[in-house]
């Protein structure tokens, strides 16, 4: 994850998991440990998987203290096998202590859907179709979990509802059509935003070529249909096929040349990857 | 859930998850939208499941416009089947549309962790044995995720690290001993704390009870070791069993007649609950 | 304004601004009136200018206080003259006095931006070429000064870093060419960002097309050598041409054949437009 | 700027510009340079005038990497000229890049407002005239622009509605005359406040002097209504012209031998000051 | 309190408030009363004194539940006597519940502080000396006490380090004398700021007339050296005599004949006002 | 107390405190001090006391500063004498003079609550009887006020309404007795909280012995009554006397074998200890 972004976007959000999870604080670390002791503790795979989010797990420990020194043995985007060490955490064991549960939730979450993604991703190989992700994120997680799509292997649609333009049968119905309603779209948007449009059958299709957009969704057609859409489109705008995308039926999309595919599973279903911290004990004082 | 939370703690994660999505406008609804205009919408179930998350649902809309109108026909708790109308929304159809991914993302993963929950809790019906979920939540989803345990019919273990105490062997092993540790956290921590020690054989169940621990937790034990721990406290502490709590081995689980069993599943692992919005219509203006 | 953006975006914008304003009390106000009184207060427009703002200025004082009555007498984008009333506030003179000079403040500097921006709009109408901003906005305002911009009837080019990808020579040469620069994007970006190169000169203009960009900006480049750039590119790209434009080579510019012309100064060097609150007066109270 | 006021007021509102401008990430230097490269740019004069900023410009840059050099060859106050070097910056390629617009958009305002104060600031030379701001800023940069009429050598009016008491006609009007509202306020308000009185006419003038008004603001006078004003006053208060202060009128007001002058345009109508960042380019590793 | 204040200042101090006292829910509460139920309360007052921050404490049920209705039968200023009525509350008993403690934790702070300065004021009746506060007041309470302070009849002396210069001996050695401290404050500070010079002796106090004080703080002299600083004044600034103000020597010290005498005890040593809710009880629905 | 929660939960709110007082800009300091110049002063304790607070009277200048150096010759617990020296600290001088009083405030507080929490715990030794405190604190205060007890020898009773149950008479009256209450809590509540009730007679202690209360507060009860609750109780739960514990009658308290007795006054009336900075002066630069 970029520096800048980290700083500007993550931090924020990291801190509010702390305090989340510190509303005062770690009442039995404080009562054990009182003064701190210096210690370590090792990151260790328990599950096969790809790596994401390396550097939001350690951000958690570096806004904590600073001073926390971790050595990284992977990097995001590597696959990973169960037992391999990840990383070795040195530094106040309050700290190691307090923060390892806010920091395994966010590397667990972000590495199940990086896994995941990567799996639907070779599946994909040797098509042209891509793999795309949606705006179907947890609150709050979003910078995250399309991060980790893309560590993944994936590719990103919009982030959001202000960075992107996509007209649905309401926004179609609202205008009277689908000529004026990318019509209205290209006056109004910023001259930088792609226009989609969502297409449920091979006539609207046909519109939404016409009317010159820039990206045209198929949604919820036959394998059939999609072969003619995609046809009738002829490369004169992107292609996504959008619906239940998943493990058996990924194949056999890809026969239909769109060029991508969008699954809201990569980050509403896939399950974590496990992870945990072992090995924790304290140090003789160098000093 | 509660109005006073819903004010104080929620409001402030929902209104950042709708700026996380419309982070200057949703340029496709005011496109084709510029004046807004009286709609209808209803809430759909596609799947069976339990219900979870409704106010909040309800409270994406209220937040954008106050104005808005929603009908509900079920409750949080109860199971809905799939075709199910759920909610009917009458509002500003800008405000329907641009709320309506924020509203889903929420509730569909809190009835996904309400009938994840449902589920155990059944198959635990007739022992004595409660359910308990864990810390490992999405980050800053806490609030949401364990209101969703309760409403499937869970127990909430502590919040987070300021509002239970609950040593494990780090904790144990900087003090010398589950003893020591005990009076320690007793010493230090705000008296209306409960003290849980995490054991991981007999002789340490042994140590805590002695000890005073309020709750005892039985980690990583066979079956027949948890079913001598049971008997050696003795009803002077609660028993919690935690780790690999799945559908096969719950039933098992409630034979060794602890009183708690504890699983981070329910909130990181539970799939989503599959809603949708349909029926978007503009109504006439009946002024 | 839409009342989505409104509330999530513009109302944090607008309280800060008060509490600058304000930092612990109007004491002027307070000192003389400690209970409140009714009155009302007219709008006025001191200049004749295009308006741009009124929904801000209006939500100025119903942030002070929902009960502000507020009549309006014209709407964003009007053209307003010299001594026009322009809008009529009934409410607690307390909120009238102590956000009169914040209301003015955006509303002033919005009508300037929307008034200038008319002014170089008319000169380009007849021909295709279009008006864009930039990001040359005062910090925190940009918000408010895009949306001005659009009032004035130009276009928005990317709102930021982060929703448009603009390649200019540093990051071209930061890979070693347009081509490859093209193809990173293409890779990293999502998917619905469109791509625009900034050239230099004719070679580069060439190779952008050629890369595929959606979008070639023409950067210092004389008259002679955009008209030679725009036959190149032959609608392959849209063309916008940057740099100083002024009332006096706009009407020249259009002759190019440029989609879009694009200049900072529409929101760094705006004049305001001169409005005022005038007619202050107690109201009887009526009950 | 001092760095107290820096890290307190100044450093939340420079977060939240970057945040404005890079909502999620940078998405064009991010696919371009994903691991980042040291290299250096220089910050240079486009035009002459007085700099003012440079601090804010540098805590920019400094707040997204502490680790970025910056070495200045001006300071904010002096005069620069067209071509001139100011500063020149080594760092992070992305933190160069990402941070550039704005840095620029603070600097460039800042300066803009410091050239013009000092333009007046040179007309009143030789008389004992000086130049006062107001409350006519840019919402949300009221820090940086009064900051910026003290460095082009022009006086702070209040800071804003708490900490100055300015009663104007509708204040008086409120409790029935200018005698009793000093009086109220004098009770009212902290009594550091200097009490300031806005008058139209001899009378008033008058009646504020025998009310004990520290500061006395003439406003909408003719010269020899001010003139006649100051000698009625007698030092017995401080004297303010309010109004139209332009470049063709101040040097006559000097003559009137009011204490201050106050000028909205200062921080309203301000061009900006033309600055750009040049020769950027990577540098070999030194390590 | 002004309604302005209360929403812009006192309003995000107040709900920080709440959020402290209730970090997720009021478990209590939540436990037993599920659903709500209708009911209502009273505010009494256990002790004699004067009232202060009964809008704050309205304003934390308003806050919890804009539909909570509350009539009050005294208001901030008056004396109050033990086991008057000061307010009944009915709404929501959760609201009722849950606000209590913070409601009270505000109004009985504010009343003490009200108490204790109408009881040093009263000790001042007769005399021209007047009794300010200082910022010796709790953190992030200031607001609330500088309020009460008024509400006992005391005056405000600066609200904080940016509304009104004072400068000590430490700043006074900065610069070399009182002279040229003076004069520095002079030019720097807002021509709105009165100058404050802090003195330990006569010649200082001759100094600080000399160099234009606007008011001359007194600090550790005698009684006898404060009457000639008094004479050696003469009228020509305002005087503050600071130290260790007390019930018993108040008396005494309004015979020097200085203008104001201040006190960090009003803020810092207040005792609370014992105040109580009482008679909770639930309300038949009146539907 | 402990760093990350001084990081995660302080820091906040001492930066809070600071924009209290700094709202701008310390205007004196600036004056005199525009380029800063190192300096040195002494914390001197004017009074006998504990001191409880030091790490947060640090953190006031770290935060303004990270370069200020400060020895410390005390630490939080010590009881200290008039006269001594606290601490030493080294810095710019703008940083020493401008953090100075709200260093003080928190410090100050702090210690005074630490102080007057000695005495009492003091009267308590050789009994089995231990002080608690209570919700009764200064509004966004609590983290330092509770520290500050803890520091004095205090137990904490709960944080908050978030993390303990106490049953009051309103809670009881709304679901029909102490029985059922008990009952509702222990479903409802984290099955980590103990259940508190709040007991008026013997009849009450009866109940909330069968119920099951983890601990029976005994409110308002003769000291007859409390000792034979005491004895009805027979150690099956913890008690706590709450109500008027002074100086005068804590002694005798000790007798009647409660395990806790509270008090609202350690937080909400006891006075502050009186400390100062003293002998600040300027450093020759050593470079």
């Amino acid at each position: 994850m970029n520096p800048i972004t980290m700083l500007l976007q993550a931090d924020p959000l990291i801190r509010m998991a702390l305090q989340e999870d510190i509303s005062d604080e770690d009442v039995t670390t404080n009562a054990v440990l009182p003064l701190g002791q210096r210690g370590s503790v090792e990151l260790i795979a328990k599950q096969e998987g790809i790596l994401a989010g390396l550097p939001v797990y350690k951000r958690v420990f570096e806004l904590l203290d600073p001073d926390t020194q971790i050595e990284t043995y992977a990097k995001d985007g590597d696959r990973i096998t169960a037992g391999e060490r990840l990383a070795k955490l040195t530094g106040d064991m309050r700290v190691l202590l307090s923060g390892e549960r806010v920091a395994l939730n966010f590397l667990q979450r972000m590495s199940g859907i990086a896994t995941y993604t990567r799996e639907i991703v070779t599946l994909l190989e040797g098509s042209k179709t891509k793999l795309l992700d949606t705006r179907k994120t947890t609150p709050n997680m979003r910078l995250f979990e399309k991060y980790s799509v893309k560590v993944g292997g994936g590719t990103n649609h919009r982030y959001n509802l202000s960075d992107g333009v996509l007209l649905k049968d309401n926004h179609i119905g609202a205008v009277g059509g689908i000529t004026q309603a990318v019509q209205r779209a290209r006056e109004y948007a910023p001259f930088v935003r792609k226009i989609e449009v969502e297409t449920e059958n091979l006539e609207m299709v046909r519109e939404a070529v016409e009317a010159g957009a820039d990206i045209i969704m198929l949604d919820n057609m036959t394998k059939e249909e999609m072969k003619e859409a995609v046809q009738i489109i002829g490369g004169r705008a992107l292609t996504e096929c959008s619906g239940n995308v998943t493990r058996d039926n990924v194949k056999e999309l890809t026969e239909i040349g769109v060029d991508y595919i969008s699954s809201g599973a990569l980050t509403h279903s896939a399950p974590i990857l496990d992870l945990s911290m072992k090995n924790l004990h304290p140090l003789e004082d160098e000093s």
